[in-house]
């Protein structure tokens, strides 16, 4: 194949698809989530602050790791990082933007939106360890289905710090009771993306009346003989800029994440 | 034993005594390297900055985790912290005082230099895998011999962030050649506390010159048949603060640890 051919990003299976591909796909206006995109590379949400919030938050994320396991923080006004090799305004498939804590809308790019004082936190996605599910033959129902992971927000609260202050935030995957013990485990060697479960069955301990209603995502059949299963959610920081007000952030549209360039296996601990 | 007769912390050998007890110890005068001290609890570097270099200070240790593993930071002004339920002025043996990044003095406590604008970021130390060290029946040489361990400024730069830069400094262990894989397997288990060695062998690998000679503590004999084994030290900070200049800063002084109340198994990965 010639250069000059080389295939557009439109004609790989999403699995496949380098990380610099995804991003060119999402930058062009493909506005899905990134579950089962380029697997093997792991996944990151997105939240942008003015500087003079970022010590508040990254404080936050520090004293709430399960759910805010920071990968990577950009200088004020940087739009890559360490961990991506892209455009943050535009390389993901779609944004959340919101004004003293109200989500005002969402879009596909904030490019006329940024503004130089803006520190951007890359924080783990359990999207990251889906690929060591399935390749353990545990299955993961929303990549099945095609939909959006479904994240609740629950009656944990956060430890807050500084001005921020917020609630946990879950995604679900519904598990055969057989392999729960296989989910726990394989994901428990990543902590960086959410490690273990942070609960295992009964919904209504975690506060959440209702699975077929997400506060985030899309509702997610579980079916006879399956056990709801919850991890803290990089949504958190979201629920903490909305129970927070700060005057300005940005988010990734929930379950539509920054795809990194660093490898799943490199946030993967003995 | 009725209240009144309360043993002395002092009469407790240093491995039996319960942190709040070792840290009466300290807070009373006894000035000695804390390794070996509180058996199953974990132990934490210190660094106090002013507020507005937080956030510099945070990132810095964002990025490099091996070297600064981020335990647990205080509001400002705060003198104690959720994983130390004493007080950070008095209840460490020494400190190390730095004024425009000069290390100016070491003094037993710091109450009358202390302002209502620091904050304290406590960090992993590696006294902390020590006591699963023993328990596998891999030497100490440092406990063996009551010093304090050897640490070495290395010629390997810290990821930048904001005003703080400085080179990576790591802690030495003289490990017996066919224990050499145990000591990798068991702290690497460990990495709040700095976990796996950065370095195995070759000093002059790390721009060390001459073992016998360490930046910081005492020297440590390295044996026939052993291998020097290098760990990411929680001094690292001080030298950072040595090479950015900031107008104030209190560290512990190396080797003269807080002793926090947390077990050691609580910073245990599968």
């Amino acid at each position: 194949m010639s250069p000059e051919t080389v295939s557009p990003a439109s004609s790989y299976p999403p699995a496949d698809l380098p990380p610099a591909r995804a991003r060119e796909l999402f930058r062009g206006g493909t506005r899905v989530p990134t579950s089962g995109y380029s697997n093997g590379y792991a996944q990151a949400n997105l939240l942008c602050l003015p500087r003079d919030l970022a010590f508040d938050f990254l404080l936050f994320a520090q004293r709430n790791p399960r759910s805010c396991p920071v990968l990577d923080v950009t200088e004020p006004g940087e739009v890559s990082a360490s961990v991506f090799d892209g455009d943050l305004r535009t390389d993901l498939p779609a944004y959340r933007v919101y004004r003293d804590g109200e989500y005002v809308e969402e879009r596909s790019e904030v490019t006329d939106l940024w503004r130089e004082d803006l520190v951007s936190f890359l924080i783990g996605c359990s999207f990251t360890f889906e690929t060591p599910l399935l390749e353990a033959g545990v299955p993961v129902r929303h990549i099945e289905t095609g939909g959006n992971v479904a994240m609740y927000e629950t009656n944990r609260p956060c430890r807050p710090a500084g001005r921020f202050r917020g609630p946990l935030v879950v995604s679900m995957r519904p598990i055969p009771a057989h392999q729960v013990a296989d989910a726990v485990r394989i994901t428990s060697r990543y902590p960086a993306v959410h490690g273990a479960p942070v609960h295992v069955g009964d919904p209504s301990a975690l506060g959440i009346e209702d699975l077929t209603r997400p506060d985030y995502g899309d509702p997610v059949e579980v079916r006879e003989g399956e056990i709801p299963v919850f991890w803290a959610c990089g949504v958190t920081p979201q629920a903490a800029v909305m129970a927070s007000a700060p005057e300005f952030a940005i988010g990734h549209a929930p379950g539509h994440m920054a795809i990194t360039d660093v490898r799943d296996s490199t946030y993967q601990v003995p």
